[in-house]
Formats: structure tokens, sequence, C-alpha cells
């Protein structure tokens, strides 16, 4: 095979399969490559949370309007990639109560609280909604948009209804080397050479290994994430709950998804004892009832975290054909639909926020490396 | 523990489940003993196709409306189940597509081509809507009322709605005996003795046993179904197809579902290789791709067959307490909501169709037996 | 079917399978109904700990060489059931410690260490062995003779080898009733009606619903036990360790199970979270690594206890037809060959030690219940 | 990190695990790379046949000689690496036969019947061993030296025995690049970066990467093997039973594994229902029972295939601190043992016969790629 492909795109996760889909959408001719099963990885790891609001840090002017663009997205998607791909994405509501057990706590959520669309609702008007959570709390921010998904089925939906609008996915092909040739570039994976206008460069943290091939001195690191699910027999919680990065989903089969942990720096993409032990002590203290719950499965993936924990969304400094979508850290599955519109805009040269391309551009910080 | 009951239901597939929750929805106190887990046995085996259609094999002075109410019955309980108790059904349109190769099938499809929704699509009509299928054919009988869901889902939805509702559910519970006493019945399982006013006896095969601590010669007989599902990496499939009771269901998680041999007697719950043997033949025959398809999993369940393979819905004919739910054959998902209601309504001693009640009581044909 | 036996065995866990084995060995006709898949519930959740000595909680007299003598032919059985069935029944050599971390734990070994089969190491001696034990140690009494084997293997070796050796195994055969007929009984499964000279109760925890069948009213408690098994990448482990009834076990193939808790009168064969949490802590105790190894699987059993925690294994005090091998509690792995040996003796008449007839018969408290 | 070690070894399959276990045997300073887990490719899919003589194809001179040497240490290593590591390899003896059904097959057997330990059986001997081999036969070639093993056990137990002796094993760390520097090597991985003296090349048929890389222009061709297991309730099968390149092997956990197919040039590294169908259909001619034998699981795996057939073990002909272990095809789980000590004997420049040297080298054919 030695095919030639407008578009190549390194990584079947959700952030791959979702650029895939937006430029297939456009007619554009994709590629994408990757090593292993479409979205077998850190996407199928995830809890699936579009948490625009719960996630968001303080940054009310860049990273929230993304964020709630790309949630947004996601209410029309559903119905959109099941039209095309017979797929269910699992899209659930019911908002998510961010538990503030004291004044600390609390002010932790003012600027959140700042939001038209978050209210507080102190221990009796939460524990209304949710009668068995944890007595001792404070309150809540009630984050009513805040909805979720089940990620694996994103990112299956993205990537077969990418196929289905002409796109070519090559599973089991992990990417060896990228090399420029006059106007393009040549892709080597163990399986093929294929020729490509543009490469977008998306596969998650293992996305460092073509930074240091292209130039550039950036580093992803891994934040592994442990998460277990249990069998909600009573259907007890209707909203996700979340304390402190930890979170209990209610999914639409009857399971609670409980996670995540955050282990710097591990690549093992195992589950440890200390980290069962850590999620259900975090667990009990949110819902104290899922001590009796029935354990389900377990489960670990790899964020890949930025030195300032916002994406890599952009081009190249210096080689306009190389584009990154990497290192969404907590956020791959809410930001799936505005990255791969983006790169989309990226590509077509069409207009972008430019607080977006600032924000989110690779050399955002650190300088060029000297190419070898 | 030594419970009162109003009603207490032995079988927690998807018939005992649709009676727990039409009961608890008229706030029957009831009790649903399973003596493995909900849903677990031949429901989760089951392909899920509605085919209210398909499966008729030309009753439609009775069956035919009885099934197509509990069909039509669906299409308001994925809403339904759904707010109560978060599970998705996983409710899929598209239709169902009885194939004829040759003039011999097409005469056999007569009947169901005499009915207002059905219609015969000739061979580039059937491959204009699904290309893939075999060349071999002469057409299709095209009946578009002919849904699927997916078994387990609705199963877990309708026992989890009933406990919300106040349904008591017991799993790893086999009930062992039941001894008149007085007005009411006492149910000894492995666990407990609970008394109740009314009985369900509904767990599929396995009722036999109970048929003759109840006095009746009565016999179901397993016919097992062997069942593989392959992944359809490019959503080839968007009806489900049909022919000679073997079947391709397209699930919205991407996968296809084959479907299903018939081995009478069988109690043997796993899947032979010669059964899956017969299952990628006949799957070839019909979908030539599926050859290149990859496997993703096998299964099997036991059918419980009645002399005429209709169920027996109704009262124990000389002990009013006592009732049976059970022998559904093909059907037990498409049926369950209608079986779930005519219970509901016999114990309720509300008005029911008299040809429903003559067609489905267990002493339609055979004698009763002398009492032990 | 309806065929004649001379023993009927109620039971395919690894009692039922033992029995089987050694009755087929001496050319009896012998018939194993088990209603699932043969040793699919408690036999496969057990550690597989043969723990003659750890298990021995001061009764040296009777319980103990029986023990003793069960665990010794399974240094035989080893080369015997392979030969026969190919099986690996994963018998592996390494001793147990049974651990002491204050002078009243070491008060408690007093009575095992009188034995001369146990030697008492100080803590320095242990870590010698065992360099990631737990440094609070006092020490730990040296079972040298405690081996373990894989509780499956076992099962299915034994299973497999009855068959070979002329026996029926029927799976999936629930046995629903048994009545006397003349000299023999009948027994009604789901599945078959057969005839047996002998029938042989052997179903754990559920054999309680024959005790009331046969006019006795003994009881026997489900005492559920979690477990979990980790990867033990570095081999950290030799021997069993063992303190409080819980035991980190090393198997041959790279796991550490870790067992288990002690639920009593819960019959749901799932692991809890609350179940998780204990086994985590308490294997930290132990063996505080564990803590960073990684998590393999968990699982549950019901051991099947009687009054006074030692097994039933006897005829029924009034039907010489008709025995028990039951209520083996903790004990099912280790005394299977013993219990095996002593059925097949009661079934020939021949010579078997009084004060295990005495120790074990089922009436050896209780009075009869009245018959119905 | 940023270590130093002797050896580098990238691949921890079967054969990379072999030569950290020789090499650490030695007390060489080594580390292992491996991108996923241990064993968990093409090795845990093998077979496990030890077919010295099956596999053989006529080359009595030099790869006979050195299959068999491989063989022979097998019935050492299984105690040598149970005393190290505790596991426990399922070595289990039975011997291969090779079926003819016709003069033809039975000429393809002649060469391999002129060796002393092959003897030929006619059908009655065939049948006498095996009743239930296929009664077409004409007879069989009875190689009784040919045993079998476990392969993810026999890796594991590789990787643990020469972790306890001192090699340093990295799972999820794919390799990404290897520089030379001074007098050694450096390594990239996605994880660290690491320094060391020799490196040696065993990823399977994902070598072909570094070939490039290490300036050659040799290609591995993926050949997927397709496999599935049964249970084999009646343990109809003693030995390993063989024709046209298809095998049933009877395991000692009471499964019989049917493998394998053959497809060339496919990397999708699952199970398609073309190849299900392949090896039922081979399966029931050779041994007709097995269609009523129960499905347990199924498989695929890549063989490395070479121009040649024979793998590629030895020295880069340039650069000696590079060495190659690749290119096993059907034959990885049989020579792991004598490539391990070959390469240990490179590296430690002991003798090493010449003819298996010249047999092996990767220059044996291809001209040198000119160096980028």
């Amino acid at each position: 095979m030695n095919q030639k492909f407008e578009v190549a795109i390194i990584g079947g996760g959700v952030i791959g399969c979702s650029i895939a889909y937006y430029l297939a959408k456009e007619k554009m001719n994709v590629a994408l490559f990757e090593g292993n099963q479409i979205g077998s990885k850190s996407t199928s790891a995830a809890g699936g949370m579009l948490g625009a609001h719960s996630e968001c840090d303080g940054d009310f002017e860049v990273f929230f309007p993304f964020a709630r663009s790309s949630q947004y997205a996601y209410s029309q998607l559903k119905e959109e990639l099941n039209h095309l791909s017979g797929f269910d994405i699992g899209y659930r509501k019911g908002g998510i109560l961010k538990l503030a057990y004291n004044e600390s706590d609390r002010n932790g959520l003012r600027s959140i609280l700042s939001q038209p669309t978050v209210k507080w609702l102190d221990k009796e008007a939460v524990r209304e909604r949710e009668p068995d959570v944890s007595s001792n709390l404070l309150g809540a921010a009630y984050m009513k948009d805040d909805v979720n998904v089940m990620p694996i089925a994103v990112c299956q939906a993205f990537a077969k209804s990418a196929q289905i609008l002409g796109a070519s996915l090559f599973e089991f092909s992990p990417v060896l080397d990228i090399q420029k040739k006059d106007n393009s570039f040549l892709i080597q994976t163990a399986t093929s050479h294929v020729e490509a206008k543009h490469v977008v460069v998306a596969n998650g943290v293992w996305s460092t290994t073509f930074f240091k091939q292209l130039g550039l001195d950036h580093q992803l690191t891994p934040v592994k994430g442990e998460c277990l699910s249990v069998i909600d027999e009573k259907a007890t919680l209707k909203h996700t709950i979340f304390h402190d990065h930890y979170y209990i989903v209610p999914r639409n089969n009857g399971r609670l998804v409980i996670g995540a942990t955050m282990i710097e720096n591990d690549w093992n993409e195992r589950v440890s004892l200390s980290g069962m032990d850590t999620l259900i002590a975090k667990a009990k203290t949110m819902l104290p009832t899922v001590a009796d719950m029935k354990l389900d499965s377990f489960w670990a993936g790899l964020r890949p975290q930025t030195f300032d924990q916002k994406p890599f969304i952009g081009h190249h400094p210096e080689e306009e054909g190389i584009l990154f979508a990497t290192g969404h850290y907590r956020n791959g599955i809410l930001l799936a639909p505005a990255t791969g519109q983006m790169i989309r805009d990226l590509i077509l040269k069409r207009q972008i926020k430019n607080e977006w391309v600032e924000a989110f551009k690779i050399d955002r910080r650190q300088p060029l490396l000297l190419r070898r």
C-alpha cells in the first residue's frame, strides 16, 4: 500500500476519531492510524462526564467557553452520530453536584458559582435530590448542564461515522516515523507507507515520541487514573457527584463509575491495590451506601498532562503541515468535539477565535528545540 | 425473615420482571425471587427482536394482536423505564427483512404479506436498502414496525423500576417449595420463608418443576439457542435480516448478533462447535460479508417450548391464587410487556380479551393430573 | 431417560466429585447431578490451602487426623489424577506461616505448636524466609506440610477421572425431588428421572433444601467469603501467610490470592466494596508490599457452616440409603479426599474409624424432625 | 531514569524473556522493554507444541538439531523455572501424531520417518491410541518426544526468574529509538532513556521497525494464526494431532486447543468468522467428535515470517553491539531456549556451532542497505 491522503491522523482515541469525523464531513480524504484498537486506551478508561463547569478551575475567559461549546456540540452529536452509525453514545442528563463539606470547600466553588448556569444547594436541598449522599455536607454547587456519555461509544461512533463518510481507518497500525517529502509527509507504520499533506498527532500521552522526532522539546506526563464500577441495585444516584477530583457517575446500565486516582508518571496501565483502597475510601465519604454495593469491574488509563494542564491544539510552530491535538489531561471526552472542529478549521483555514489559538498552541511557553 | 406479600413471582427473567413492574405500578406489594442474578439466563441470551410480524406464523386472530400490543407497549416503555430507572433499553428502529431466496420461501411469506404493515420488496429494493445482502435473493418481506431492544437492559430496567416503585427483589434465592396455607401460600426459598396471596410461576423452562408440585402434568421442552456476535466495522447492516428462524440483528454498539440454533431437549447452556458451524454457514448465506468480520462473543440460552409453542399465561385451573407466565419459546422479550399486563389484569380482576385467556390458559388441551 | 444407578450424588463441587471418583474406582455405577457447571460455585471460590494444621483449632483427637489423612491423600492424587485425566491440580509446596503479631496471637498458636510437624519461627527467621512480611511481627508458626492446590483443577480432575472410570456426570441438572420407592430412590431433576440405591447429598449450603425434604430439621448457614487476586511481579511470596482467618496464597501462575471475608447469612455471591476494603486492609497488614501490586480478579463463594463447624458426613439417621457429605465450611478442598473415601467406605460397608463416624454424623446433636 | 545496562532487550515475548533469563543467569546486567504486558501478544496465542519433529520440514542438518536442543532444554527448564519462580510451565508429554489420510500425505512424512525417534503407526495402531480420531486415516507418524507446554506460563516464568536473578523488566515501555553513542547505545522508550552496551531486537513481527532504523532492508511478514479452544469433557485426546499445519493440542486443564490458520499480511489481531469456519471444518476432519464439544475461547496472534521461514539470530552485520532474535515464525515457543542460549553465547563470545551462526544470521541472503 502506498496511498495518498489529505490528512493523516495519528491516534484512534476519542480526539483522533473526532477529528476524522469532522474532516470526513467536509469530504476531506482522511486516514487514521491506531496502534491498537479504536478507543482501547485512555478513552475507554474515562468516566465520561461532560464537566464543562465541574472541571473548570477558574479560567472563564478561554477554557470555559471552549469547553461549553464542546459540551453543547454533544447535544447534537447524539442524534447525528446515531443516525449515521447506529451507535448510541449513552448521553445522560442529570447534572453534576460538586460537593462541599466545609467552608474551605465552599470557597473553592466560589468562582464557578458566579456562573449563571450554576447554583448553590444547601445540604437539605442536596439530600432532597440525593438522599444517600453523605450527611456531613455543607452543600453543593449544582451544574445542571454537566451531563455524561459513554466514552467508548462516543469514540466508536465517531470512528464508524467517519468511515461511512469516507475516512480510512487503520487499526493495529502504530506509526513509526514521519518524514517530510517536498510538500507532504511520508508516514511509515508497522504495516504500510502513506503520504499525506497534513499530519495530526493525536495519540495522547504517547505523542511525546513525535514531539522529539518533529524537533520539539515538549513533554506530556502520564497521570494514571484508576476507576472501578459497582452495581447500584437500588438506583441510588441520579446525579454525578464530585469532590476533590473524585467522582461517582451513574450510568444508563445500572452501574456507578467511581473514579479516579491521579498517579503522576506511572505508565503501568493496571490498577493497584492502593488505588482501589483510595477509591473505596473516597466513595464511602461521598456516598456511604456504596459500601454495600457489589463490585462490577475495574480499569485504568493514562491522562496526558501538559505543563499548564491545557491541551496542545494547533500547528507545529515551523511546519504548518503538522498539527497537534493532544494533552487533554482530564478532559479528553469533554473537549473532543471542539478539538475536532478546531483542527478542521485550522486545516481548512477557516476563522477561529484567536484566544483559543493562542491558549492552546504548543509553543505558548516553551522555546523551540534546535532541529536535529 | 418471614414477610407477607400480595404477590410472589418466581423467576427474575424478562417475564417475571415485567410482571413485577406492572404490579408495582398498581401499588401491589410484590416480591420477586430469582435463583441466580436478574436476567442472567435465557433473557440475556435473546436476540432482542420485537418480531411481532416476523415471528408470527399465521395466527393473525389471537397471537398476532397480542404480540402487536406488546410491541407497541415498548415504544412507551423506553421512556418510562428510562425516566424511572436511568436505564436505556436500547430501542432501535430499522425494521426486519424476512428474506426469500426462492418461490417456496415467498409462498411461506404470503400470509404475513397480507398484513397492511408488511410489504414485499424485490431483490433490487432489498439491496438498495442493504447492499451487502446475498445476491441470490428473490426479495424480502419488509416489516418496518419490527424493531429491536437490548434484552438484558429491558429486564434490568423492569427490575429496577419495580424496585423503585416498592417491589422487593431477591436474587440468589431459588424457590424450593410452595405450600398452600389457608388462603395464601408459603414459599420456601434457599434463603427465606415468605407468605403470599398470589404466586406467579415465571421461570421459563425450569417452571416444569412447579407444574408437578402443583398437580399439573404439563411439560416445557428446552430448545437451546446458540448465538454469536461480530464487530461490524463498516456499519454494513441497518435492518435485522431473517431467514428460516435465523437472524442477524444490528445492535447500537456496532455489533451484529447472529442467532440462533434450535436444539431440542439440550439443557447444556454452553455453545457447541457444531452450533457455531451452523450459525456461520447460515450467516454467510444471508450476508456474505460477515465472513470477514471479527468474532466478538458467543453464548446460549434455553427457550421454554410448550406443546403448541404458545405461552402459558393464566390461572391454575383449580387454584386461583397460582398463576403461570411461562413457555414463551422464541418470544419472551417481545411478549414480556403484554404478559406483565395480562397477569396484572388477572390478579386485579380487570377485563381481559377472552380469546387471549382461552388461547394461553395452561389447561387448553391437557387434562388435569390427579393431585398427589 | 430413566436410568438406574447404584449411587446418585447431588452436587458437582469438590466434595461430590471426590465421592464420584472414589466410588467409580471401585467400579460402582455412579451418577452425579450438578445444577450448574462442575466446580462453578463455592469450589471455584476457595483459596486452595490444604491447611490441616492451620485450620485446626485445637481438635487434635478427631478432626486433625481426618484432615491430615486427607492432606496426605493429595500427595498421591496429584499423580493419579494427572495420569488418568491429564489435569494438573496445581499442587504446590511451601508451607504456611501463621503469623503472630503479639503475645495474644502467640498464645492462640500454642496448641498447634505442640504438634511435632509445626515449629515456631521468631521474627528474624520469618523475615529470612519472607523478607517482605510485616515488620510488626513477633513470629509465626510454620507448618511446612500445609501446601496448596488449585481448587477448580482438583474438582475437574476428580470429575473427569470419575467419568473415565465409568461415572455419569450430568451438568445443568438441578435435583428437584427425591422420593423413596421400594428399596431405592427416585430422583427427579429438571432434565430427567433416575433411580438409585443410594443418594448422597453433597451440594454445600444448598443441601438444606434436602434436609427438610428428608425429614431433618438441620440448617446450614452460608458464610460468604470474598477474595481477590493480585499479580506478584517480583515473586515476593514463597509461603502462604495466614492471620486471623485471612490468608495470602501464592499460586503457580504468578498470582497471590488474598482471602477471605466471613459474612454470615449472605447468599449474594457477588463481592461488596466493603469486602474489598477489608481484604486490602488486612493484606497490607500482613504484607505491606501488596499495596503496589496490581489487581487481577475478584470473586466470592458461600461456605456451608454447621452448628459446630464440622461437616455432616454419614447416613441419614433412619434411612440408610441416604447419605450426607456437606457442611465443610472453610475446609471443603482440604477434606474432599477423606470425605470421598469415607462415603465410599460407608456405602461399601468397609471399616471406618468409629470416632469419625460419631464426630461427623448428622444427628450428633439435633433430634430428628417428625416426618411429614 | 537514566540507567546503564550491559544488555537491553526489546520485546517481552517468549524470545526476549528467554534471553533475559539466560543472560541474568550469567549475572549480566540486563534490561527488558515490553510495549505492553509480558507475553501478551504472539506468545500468548501460540499452541505450545514443542514440535521439533513435527515442524521440521526436511532440514535435518541444521534446523532440526537446533530445535531438538531447544526441546531438550525444556525438560530441564520445567524444574529450574518452577524452583526459581514458583511457575508451572505446563509441560505435558504425550507426543504428536502427524496424520496421513492418503499416500500423498504419507510421502510427505517420509523424511521425518527416517529419524530414529519417529515411527509409522498404521490406522489401527493410531486408533488404538486415539479411538476418536478420524476413521479415514491411512496412519500417522508418531513423534513421541514432541511434547507441549503452556506458552504464557513459559514466558512469565522466564521473565520472573530473570527478575529474581537481577534483570530489570519494564512493561508498558515501547522502545522508540536506538541511537549509537560512543561504544554503547542510547535507547529511548516512551517512559525513559537508558544506555546499553548491547541491544537485542526481539519483538517479533514488529522488529521490522528497527531493521530500517538500523540500516537493514529486511522484512518480516505477519502470518496471522487464529485459534480456538473447546472443553473436552470426556478426555478424548491424549496426543497432539497434526495435519497440514493444523493441530489439536490437549492441555492439562481439560481443554483442547485447535489451531491455527495462516493468513499472510494481516495485522489485525482479532479472529474472523471465516477463520473460525476453517478451524471447525479442519478439526472435524481430524477428530469428528469435536463437533459436540463446547466452545471455550478464541484468539489470534501474528507469527513473524522471514524470507526462508528460519529465524534471524545473530549480530548486526556491521554493528556488533546490535543483535537480532526474531522471525521465529511458527516456532517461537519451541526455539525460545536455544535462542536465549545462542544470544547469551554470542554476547559472551562463547563457542557456538558455526552452522547455526551461518544459518540464522540476518544477512544470509539480502545485501545491506545503505545507511541513512
